[in-house]
């Protein structure tokens, strides 16, 4: 089974995404294609980088994710391709890779630079089509890596702040914001016990297990799919009750007695 | 082959519908997606049961229809697998599946609760990731339906008002508006002849065979293609030409020398 | 490897693209369905075609092409199936294949009327279930595309403006306006020199060979991916910036010793 996923800002109407998917199709008869989404926000890595995040590795070994949120192509920015624990990734060098490569350090990446494996002619406009469409259907028929080009050890990683543990809490940031409305954290949800306080901006509320522990309507916070902190409203969205300035803080005080913390 | 199709509210920029493919392709490496839709309103059951009742016969026995419209994810909400005239259903307990009940009623309806079959830690956020995805593989392998959990009979099934023939006509109502706009009924087309009155509201209308029986941006009812008389406008919408109370009655009188009602 | 990829209206929440595949899923088990979009603005036939262009012949022959995007459907415009260089497509008779023919004008068109081919009741305002999608199932399978119906010389083509070469440059049009906000032209990209003069409307900008050769939220043109001049904006939308009148005309000017024109 040859599996492709594709992860693009291209949306569907233009036909760009059927033309990455025509040339994979020419070169790899039975690859099976599944879109993970083209709608991301335009040229929005980092929206890119944490959507990624939470597929790529649930995907079996062999698998090849190809990535174009791209707003430096024709640029010199560089392609990359990689194996990540056994998967498969092509994408532009701009830091949408930021999660596999914190999840998967010893990943083999390598710059696509052989000519010979890429269309006869790249445009300047649409390396989807022209230059990871075709890196990516040479590694889906079993093709080396390292017949793409030489080996890089610098690719780009976007900068993030952790999370802080503190006397009675922690502190961390709203990372993601989905289409629920939900506020994705980047506070592990194994720190912060049940009815723990949480505070974002001006606002409170209370870690609970599930969205049922309060009532349709009500804010909550909660261990996300993610695996860390999520701040919600049941039935709702939390982007809507509180106020999002750029990279929100969110502070946690451990509740009396909590051991967690 | 191995069919798996997928109806969910997730959007797909979030990364949570390829999360649910991942999953599956890793316990059914050949597996076939097809996405039915990731834009349903969230947390709208009643439209995911609509449209789920326009295809899911379509599809040939065996295929997996998973259907993940769940606002009481993390609730004591069941989740539930079946098989319904050869095909297979997985869907919380929420009505998602009344029509495919409706028109199945011996359809074999389990509980899924067979922890050995699902993921090894589930979420109280992401069953599609945690508990369909897991019971749909297994279920595209062959997998016995009985192995997820124990025999249901009462899942749960939405009230729907039903069409009412009258002494001149009948009465019903709007149960769907689609994307161009068109109001579809619950009317049986056959109870109504070409040329009958149709009101809604304070709207009145005519029933005609087909969309170019009358001039583009003109109203008209005609049988749909679900079988049900909708109205429309020609090239234009009737959502905005009418004007929708929740569950707006739709009356129909029959046409002078109709002999259809 | 049986390929079928769909083009279309629709939207996904209503079901209608699920009825499509699950259609052609009972005909050709093992079909391999790529979406390629179904988000086209509804009855914009010619946004449709100019996105077909950018795909069909891109994918190997024998791949199919579902293309519905229909407004007429239930009126009198026929219904086609074409194999043009060796792909398959099926579509309404109504400008949308405009491309496909101009590229392959040998193209063998058939209209679509063997009743025994299709589903037993066509609907008359569902043909991509009832009509499109065997028909699609029938060229998949191997059968013939005489079976479906007879030759047809005279399928519908959309008037297109050409762009004209003039003394010491050229002009042409906006045919499309992408997801970018990206204004693409039908001037071919080798009549224009790099730092050739462009106008469109009262705006002024130059011909430079990448979005990176000028700054962020700079106008620019080039050369775009479907091989014509498009007039952009670096990270940024053309359409934002530029009053477009309804088929605004682009004026190119050679560069001083430029000899490309």
């Amino acid at each position: 089974v040859k599996r492709i996923t594709l992860l693009t800002d291209f949306g569907t109407a233009d036909g760009y995404v059927a033309a990455v998917k025509g040339v994979m199709a020419t070169l790899v008869t039975d690859a099976l294609f599944d879109d993970a989404s083209h709608d991301i926000a335009q040229g929005d890595v980092r929206a890119a980088a944490w959507a990624l995040g939470g597929y790529w590795q649930l995907y079996p070994a062999g698998t090849v994710h190809v990535v174009v949120v791209d707003p430096g192509v024709g640029s010199d920015r560089r392609a990359l391709a990689c194996n990540a624990d056994g998967r498969f990734l092509v994408a532009p060098d701009n830091g949408v890779l930021t999660r596999v490569l914190h999840a998967a350090p010893d990943a083999h990446v390598v710059a696509i630079t052989n000519a010979a494996l890429l269309r006869p002619e790249v445009s300047t406009t649409f390396h989807g089509r022209d230059v990871f469409a075709p890196a990516a259907a040479h590694l889906a028929q079993g093709g080396a890596l390292d017949d793409l080009g030489p080996r890089v050890a610098d690719a780009v990683v976007l900068p993030e702040r952790s999370a802080v543990q503190e006397p009675h809490g922690c502190r961390g940031t709203v990372v993601h914001v989905d289409r629920y409305g939900n506020l994705v954290t980047n506070i592990p949800g194994d720190w912060v016990g049940i009815d723990a306080a949480v505070r974002i901006g001006t606002t409170m509320t209370r870690v609970v297990r599930t969205y049922s522990d309060v009532e349709p309507g009500d804010l909550l916070a909660l261990t996300g799919s993610r695996g860390t902190l999520e701040i919600s409203v049941r039935n709702g969205s939390a982007l809507e009750r509180v106020w999002l300035s750029h990279e929100l803080e969110v502070h946690v005080t451990s509740a009396p007695g909590d051991a967690t913390i």
